[in-house]
C-alpha cells in the first residue's frame, strides 16, 4: 500500500470563482448564488467551530445536474461541499477552502414506496420528518432519527442514528443502494434493491459514513417497518445516573426487544422541563419505548418494570396515545435547544463518544466527575442502550480560558471512551472537530487504509477536503 | 479516479516455489507442507471448478506467524490465498496462479467472551458449530449458519449468511470489528468494540466480504444473542411454489418478527427424506422457526397459521424439542449432500440469486419452467424471507453438453435476477464463478471503484488473486 503525500485542496483565486460562478450561473441561472448571507448559511452548522463560507451556492434539481455540477468542478479543481439542511455537529459543511456548495435541498422527490418490499428510494434532500408523513397513510415508518430534522442525504453522509438504533439499527444497516457521483462527474448506482447481497465490495456501507470525501450522495433506497401495532412511551426517575445505567445494562442483556431507551441526567431533565413545558422530576430519568404487539408490549413493559424497580426507580409515568408519546420525543429531540437555555448567552458545544455497554456507567460517573472539577456547565443525554451518550456543554465563545478548558475536557472525554475500548463519535461524525482523534482510536495503518481509498477514488482531494482524514506529508 | 490497467498475479517458477518452500520450512517447520495431496485438498471446494492447487500450505498459529508469511509474500510477490474449512461454493481457494495458501484451522482461540456486552472475540479458524459450542452454557448464540459448518474467518470474507439472516441479518450485520493483515503484513484493528461508531469510513464493512483479496481477517469480534426463552419451528405444504412465496410476502409485510422460513420444493423435499430420513409431504414447504417469550411465540405461530391457512397450507407438524427441532435444521443444512443423491455420480452446482421478495414468486416461476426446458436434474431450495434462493443442479462433469447447457443456465438465472433489482450471489460470494456478471449487476462505475480500493491496497495483486475482480487491459 502506497501512501502519497496528500494532495493539498486548490484554494480556488478570485479569478477562478468569478469563472466558476460564471459558468454555473449560465447553467442553472438563478440556482446558482454568490450573495454573502447564503454563503455564510451554508458555512454555518450547529457547532462551535468558525464558520468557513463556500465561494458558491448551487442548487441542483437531478442527479445529472449534480453530476454536471461535478465536472465542471474536476475540470477547475475545486472543491465540491455537499448540503442537506447544516445541522451537522463537526463543521462537516465548512468550506476551508472555498469552492462550490452544492444544496440538495431542492431534491426532494419520493422517487418510489414499494410497500411490499418494505423499501423506498429518496432523493438526497429529503428530511426524515418528511420522508415519515408521507408513508404515515401506508402504515410504514422510517426509524433512524438524530435530534435534527436531517436530510436523508446528510443522515447517509454521517452515519447518523438516534433513539431507535438501539432496536433498529444505524444508517449503516438500513441502506440498501445508493446513487451517487464520484469526482469525475460519474454517477454510479452500488447495489441492486435485494435485501442482500455477496456481490464484491460492499461499495453501499464505504460510502455511508464517507461524509461526502468520495461521492456525492443523490439518492437512497432505505428499508422500512411497519409501523407496530402497539407503541407505549414511559419515562421513570432514578436515584442516581448508574442506577439508570445499570438498568439499561440488564434490559439489553436479557434480550428484551426494547425500542428506545434514553437517559437524561439531572441537569438534562431540568432543562428540558423548561424548554418544553414539561414537570418531570429533577433526577437522573430514563425515556422508554415499547414497540410490539398488544400483547407483546404489555410483556415488556412488565419485565422492564421489574427491572427499574430493581435498581430504585420510581415516579413512572406512561404515555399511549400518540399525541402524548409525541410530546415527550419532541422533547427528547429538543436537548440541543433545551440546554442552549440553561446559560443564555453560550454556544453548545455536542460530544458523541460511545462505549461497550459494560462500560457505559464508569465512563459516564468519569465524565460527570471530570465535567463538575473543570467548572463547565454541561447536561448529559444519552442512547445508552448503545452505549452511546452526548454531553452539552455551555461555553462562552468570547472566553479564552473557557475555551481552552472545554478543549481539554473533550480531548480528555475522547481518551477516556477509546481507553474503555469506545469510539470519539458513535453518530455526528468526523468532520473537522474529530479527525485529532482517529489515529489513537484506530491506529496508523487502519488510517491509512482510509488515506488509500481516499486517494484511490479522489485523487486530486477535491470532495468536502479538509474533513475525515488528517492530510499526511 | 484512475484505473490502471490491473497488475498481472506472478505465478511463481520452480525455482521461487522452492525458495521460498524453503523459507517458510526454516520459519514454520512441519506446519509447512508442499505435498500433493494437502495441496490438492486446499484447491478443492465444494463447487464444479477445477481443482487448481497451490505450491505451498503453511498453518500459522498467530496473527502475527500470519504476518510473517505475508511479509515472504510480499517480497517475493508470491499470491496469498487464505483457508478455512474449504466449504466455499465459487472456487474462493483455488490458486490459479500457484502461491502460498494460508490455512488458518490453527487459529482456534475463542478470545474473549464478553457476556456483558453480547459480544465475542474469536480467531479465523473457529467454526460456527464450536462457537456455538462453547457459547451454550452462557445462553447465548451467534446465528449466521451457511450450510457448512464454516470458519468465522470464510464467513466473514464472503459475507455469509443462512437461515437466521432474515431477523437476524448477515455477517455485515454481525461483524463489529476485524483484526486483519495488509498485502505489506501489517497488522490492523478496523475498530473498537463499540457497538456503533461513525469514525471514518468502513473498513470493517468494506473487509466483510473482500474475500481475501484486500487482507486475510485473523481476529473477528461478533455481535451475540440471548438463546429465545422458547424456540418452535415447523414444517407445512403447500399445493404449489408460488403458494408457499405468496405465504412469505405476507408474513414479512405483516412484520411477523419469523426466525427463519425456508421454501423446499417437491424434489428438493423428496431429496430430504431420502438423504435424512424423514417422511415430509413431497410437495412444497415451508421450515419454519420462531423465537421469543412465551406468549410471543404463541401468538406467532397463530399468525403465521392463519397466513399460511389463507394461501392452502396443510399437514403442519410441530417441533418443540430441541432434538427434533435440530434434525429438522440438520436435514435443511444438508440439502448439499441430499441433492448429491438425486443423481448418483453427478457434481452439484449451487446458484445464488436474491431478488425483491415482491419478484420471489416470479423469479422461481420462470426459474423452475428453464429447468424443466432445459432438461436439468435440479432442485430449490430457500432462504425466502430475504428474496434468496439456490437450485442444487445435478450435472455430470463427463458430458459436455450437459455442462454447456448448465452454465447457458447459470447466465439466463443471474440475467434474471438483475433484470428484476436483484444479484447474482445473496451470500455465497463472487470467487471465481461470478466474476462475469457483475458488470451487468453493479455497472462499470462501481466496479471501478472496487478496482481502484483493490489497486490502492494491494498494488503487487498478491493476495488472492484471480477473484472477484476481472482484470482491466
Amino acid at each position: 500500500m502506497n501512501i502519497k503525500a496528500s494532495v493539498p485542496p486548490v484554494r480556488p483565486d478570485a479569478a477562478a470563482v468569478a469563472a466558476m460562478a460564471s459558468a454555473l450561473q449560465q447553467r442553472f441561472g438563478n440556482r446558482c448564488v454568490t450573495s454573502n448571507s447564503v454563503r455564510e448559511q451554508h458555512g454555518h452548522t450547529l457547532s462551535w467551530l468558525p464558520v468557513q463560507a463556500p465561494d458558491i451556492v448551487v442548487y441542483p434539481q437531478t442527479t445529472e445536474e449534480v453530476s454536471e455540477i461535478i465536472k465542471l468542478c474536476a475540470a477547475a479543481r475545486f472543491p465540491v461541499i455537499p448540503y442537506g439542511t447544516g445541522t451537522s455537529l463537526e463543521g462537516h459543511v465548512n468550506a476551508p477552502n472555498g469552492g462550490v456548495c452544492i444544496d440538495l435541498t431542492l431534491m426532494k422527490r419520493i422517487v418510489a414506496v414499494h410497500e411490499e418490499d418494505l423499501d423506498v428510494v429518496v432523493e438526497a434532500g429529503v428530511t426524515r420528518k418528511e420522508l415519515n408523513e408521507h408513508l404515515r397513510d401506508k402504515g410504514l415508518f422510517f426509524p433512524i432519527d438524530p435530534g435534527a430534522d436531517a436530510s436523508i442525504g446528510g443522515m447517509t453522509a454521517t452515519r447518523a442514528s438516534g433513539t431507535n438504533a438501539v432496536r433498529y439499527g444505524t444508517m449503516k444497516d438500513n441502506v440498501i443502494q445508493l446513487k451517487a457521483v464520484l469526482p469525475s462527474g460519474e454517477i454510479i448506482t452500488t447495489a441492486r434493491r435485494a435485501k442482500k447481497s455477496s456481490a464484491g465490495y460492499d461499495i453501499t456501507r464505504l460510502l455511508v459514513g464517507s461524509e461526502g470525501t468520495l461521492a456525492v450522495v443523490t439518492e437512497i433506497t432505505l428499508r422500512l417497518h411497519g409501523i407496530p401495532e402497539k407503541i407505549m412511551a414511559a419515562t421513570c426517575s432514578f436515584p442516581s445516573v448508574k442506577d439508570a445505567c445499570d438498568t439499561t445494562i440488564m434490559t439489553i442483556q436479557t434480550g428484551l426487544p426494547i425500542a428506545r431507551i434514553e437517559l437524561l441526567d439531572a441537569l438534562q431533565v431540568k432543562a428540558c422541563n423548561a424548554y418544553s413545558k414539561l414537570d418531570m422530576p429533577e433526577q437522573p430519568l430514563l425515556l422508554v419505548e415499547f414497540h410490539g404487539t398488544e400483547q407483546g408490549v404489555k410483556e415488556q413493559v412488565e419485565r422492564f418494570s421489574d427491572i427499574a424497580h430493581e435498581f430504585g426507580a420510581s415516579e413512572f409515568q406512561w404515555a399511549e396515545k400518540a399525541e402524548d408519546r409525541n410530546r415527550l420525543w419532541q422533547a427528547r429531540h429538543d436537548v440541543y435547544w433545551a440546554t442552549l437555555g440553561l446559560r443564555p448567552g453560550a454556544k453548545s458545544i455536542s460530544t458523541d463518544v460511545c462505549v461497550p455497554i459494560s462500560r457505559l456507567a464508569d465512563c459516564i460517573a468519569e465524565t460527570n466527575d471530570d465535567i463538575r472539577d473543570s467548572g463547565i456547565v454541561g447536561a448529559i443525554v444519552g442512547h445508552v442502550g448503545d452505549g452511546n451518550f452526548h454531553c452539552g456543554l455551555m461555553i462562552m465563545m468570547d472566553d479564552p480560558a473557557e475555551i481552552a478548558s472545554a478543549e481539554r475536557f473533550l480531548e480528555r472525554l475522547a481518551a477516556r471512551a477509546i481507553r474503555m475500548d469506545g469510539t470519539c463519535t458513535g453518530e455526528h461524525g468526523v468532520g473537522q472537530g474529530k479527525m485529532k482523534y482517529l489515529e489513537a482510536e484506530l491506529g496508523a495503518g487502519t488510517l491509512n487504509v482510509m488515506r488509500a481509498i481516499k486517494q484511490a477514488i479522489d485523487p486530486d482531494n477535491i470532495m468536502n477536503p479538509g474533513k475525515v482524514l488528517k492530510p499526511v506529508a
